[in-house]
């Protein structure tokens, strides 16, 4: 390609940057940290939204939506959250535009001014808290499964395609329940089908932790994540579930009749993916030809790129490549052909390398002759040529074959990356290089603080399931029951 | 049951008010003139997304995402557009809340103000040509065919559920074209689309026309819209297509370079439908007990209810609805049972018939003796007794009946309310009992106006392929070579 990119080790900012634009995924906008999101982009979000909607609806949960706007008053409800949130908040003070008296052009109609400022949801927590106070009333109502697909605004100030947008698109779980063991298994359940969801479909291995009290969703009482390895061994949590406790019931008033006729407080829970999963798709698989796209995800799965210089070679090698197209079809496996006849072959080849299709198909002349036909891989770059009878049957094991090695290869990448750590000197000295480091830390804030102003890493969660190992802090030499992942993060 | 809803009869929009929360489709939220789409409600807006998001991708579409929120600047590009729209923008001036300095709460950071108000898309022209202006270069890059599903905010002063809310959700469709011909054909295929699915889904009959001059798009050359009639005889605009002509490229600046190399200007369209569709279904098939779904979508085509004494009963029963339920289920009909004890067999009866399920099912012990089972149709309110053997043939056979009859009604309901009037004396006394009035009309936005003052009644369209007829002007008495539709509307 005419154009130099750069490569992952020479700048891995600038290359991921490069990549979402080559790939043709989404861009910046005009307006201060929003992007578009480009169709191929959207293709890919697409496929992930209804794999995690199907997931949702299996475990019992319904969609439905809440407004955009929240009255200010909501927000401030519950203290934690809005001390978390207040710092990026679009704030709509207005609701009409007018021509100027000078005819200097359009401006706001001071006389239209809201009696309450409203902004724009970072999440909505407040105002579902404020619906479900009119639809709880005795534990018949309970529990309440609802998830919301939405756009949310948090007005950051460095913005990264996909990784930090002041606008986003997402999916708000918001559950209700009677007690609180409920909520819990509700979240931990959420949770396990994120994690399901990155490891199967996105090819991404995810350790599943709780956040420590100072990296808690602002209003939980605990909160779960996945936690993903970039190439560069960055730390990116790519998914959130919160066990909300009666928070936002005390907050709003929100209380339901027990079989006894008691009055209780509600139980909460919410939890959230969204475009960010783009970002971490990207960065997990991807080299520096382009996108590597897992099967499971990718809106075009096989392309075919036809190779002839006469009109004739064309015909013939459309009319294989059609019924093959309609074979893959019937097989649930999604098929481009590319005749385009302004565009040569190899633009073609990396211009389909760049977008991450994860299997290329080529015929020439000779293939045709010879009943072949070249079937390239993209995660592995390499080509064989087959016969071209029975070749759907050699595409299909591959496709598996590639979203397995993808999957492999985060997990070996993660592993190599993953290291105990006892010193730390020797911590702050490895810190730069990226990776987990699995250490001991005494269970203070301080100590957290400390770790994260001196080397900017932070930890970033405590792994469930793991056993207890005593140990010392490997800052304050303190005693510590388990050791817990540090890592510099996204 | 024991709250008495109004009928139709008696006081129509109350009637419809009630409905909507009987069936627990949507609420008033707190948020002035911005609803809560609650679960049942949004079950169906999804089955409608559902339907129309493949229909535009078999004709080509893409779907993608662009930003929320809009710079005033770009809204004022177009003349005609911003003029259409100010009176009703939601307008974000901060970006930031703090702790009042006198500690008596929450308020906007004054320090945190944007140089540039912000405005909640109206809808996205503005925002979108921004963007095709950087993609567009030559004619290579068109058409482009893209789609989004969005929210959008109209800060409208009188809002009912679904008909007209501040936010409403709404896909918009944005085209780019190298000829107005093919714009052209582009706006109207998108109107057979929609027609389409209004007739095959909704069971809605629609008339296809173009808007008057003075009932266009803010922006467009030719506003194309899909008209139904409500059961109260009032016209609702259903769905809209817009040809804009080289509007919004001239506003932006995009040209494109054609085979010759010539710089011409893109011709654009644009068209959408809304979460109103939801009000136009109610309101076309509902009775006074409820909703009438049809059944293509409704999110529950048949319940199942037991009646019983003791639990053997019950047993017996349940054994038998589930074996049907796994019969439907692999018909692709979906079925839910509901044999909750906190509830009596009548309750259930109501409230499935509030919620519009288009056939419930009952059995009690001597049905279950005899081999038999009762089949309610929702649509026309009869009941019939049938052998529980091969039952989900009639239930399939019934569902595609419900479907077709409530098209057929709405049909009948339609012509009977449609005349030829060319008296506008009569058209006065006449217009309050509601229908379509085909008169015929001067041509001139006076005339309009006129009428529109007088009567509250506007012309709805002006009907596609409907052969000339010369007359007079029922108003005017001035020559005419066509009826128009009139009708006081939604």
């Amino acid at each position: 390609m005419a154009q130099k990119f750069a490569t992952r080790e020479e700048d891995y900012s600038k290359w991921y940057n490069e990549l979402v634009y080559r790939a043709d995924l989404a861009e910046h906008s005009d307006v201060r940290g929003c992007m578009v999101i480009k169709p191929y982009g959207y293709a890919i979000w697409e496929k992930m939204r209804e794999i995690l909607d199907a997931k949702f609806k299996e475990t019992g949960h319904s969609n439905a939506y809440f407004p955009l706007l929240i009255p200010k008053s909501y927000l401030s409800k519950e203290a934690s959250h809005v001390e978390g949130f207040a710092k990026e908040c679009a704030v709509v003070t207005h609701y009409r535009l007018k021509n100027a008296e000078d005819g200097s052009g359009i401006i706001v109609d001071p006389d239209a001014k809201l009696e309450e400022e409203l902004i724009i949801r970072p999440t909505s927590e407040t105002i579902i808290w404020n619906s479900y106070k009119k639809w709880i009333q005795s534990y018949r109502d309970l529990p309440i499964l609802i998830n919301q697909w939405a756009n949310v605004v948090r007005w950051e100030m460095r913005t990264r395609l996909f990784l930090r947008t002041a606008e986003f698109l997402w999916q708000e779980g918001h559950t209700a329940h009677a007690t609180s063991t409920e909520a819990i298994a509700e979240a931990e359940l959420m949770l396990d089908v994120y994690a399901d969801f990155a490891e199967q479909y996105m090819a991404m291995p995810v350790l599943k932790g709780r956040k420590t009290a100072s990296e808690r969703f602002a209003g939980a009482e605990d909160t779960y994540c996945i936690e993903a390895m970039m190439q560069d061994g960055k730390a990116l949590q790519a998914g959130t579930s919160h066990f909300l406790g009666q928070n936002f019931a005390k907050a709003f008033e929100v209380k339901y009749a027990d079989k006894e006729g008691k009055l209780e407080y509600v139980w909460a829970t919410s939890w959230g993916v969204s475009t960010r999963l783009m970002g971490a798709l990207i960065m997990t698989h991807s080299d520096d030809e382009g996108l590597v796209l897992p099967p499971a995800l990718a809106p075009i799965q096989v392309v075919a790129v036809p190779i002839h210089r006469t009109d004739e070679e064309l015909a013939a090698i459309t009319e294989k490549f059609e019924a093959l197209g309609k074979k893959l079809k019937s097989m649930g496996i999604s098929f481009k052909y590319d005749h385009d006849d302004n565009k040569r072959p190899g633009w073609k080849f990396a211009e389909y390398e760049a977008k991450g299709v994860p299997v290329r198909l080529a015929m020439g002349p000779r293939d045709l002759e010879n009943g072949l036909v070249e079937v390239a891989r993209r995660d592995e770059k390499t080509k064989q040529v087959v016969s071209f009878d029975g070749v759907e049957g050699v595409i299909e094991q591959l496709l598996m074959d590639i979203q397995e090695n993808l999957l492999n290869k985060a997990r070996l990448l993660r592993s190599t990356n993953t290291r105990k750590i006892d010193s730390y000197d020797e911590f702050k000295q490895e810190i730069d290089k990226g990776g987990f480091f699995l250490a001991h830390w005494d269970g203070t804030a301080e100590t957290e603080a400390k770790v994260k102003e001196e080397t900017q890493a932070t930890i970033r969660c405590l792994v469930l399931d793991e056993p207890d190992e005593n140990g010392v802090c490997m800052v304050t030499g303190k005693p510590s029951q388990r050791r817990v992942v540090f890592a510099k993060a996204y």
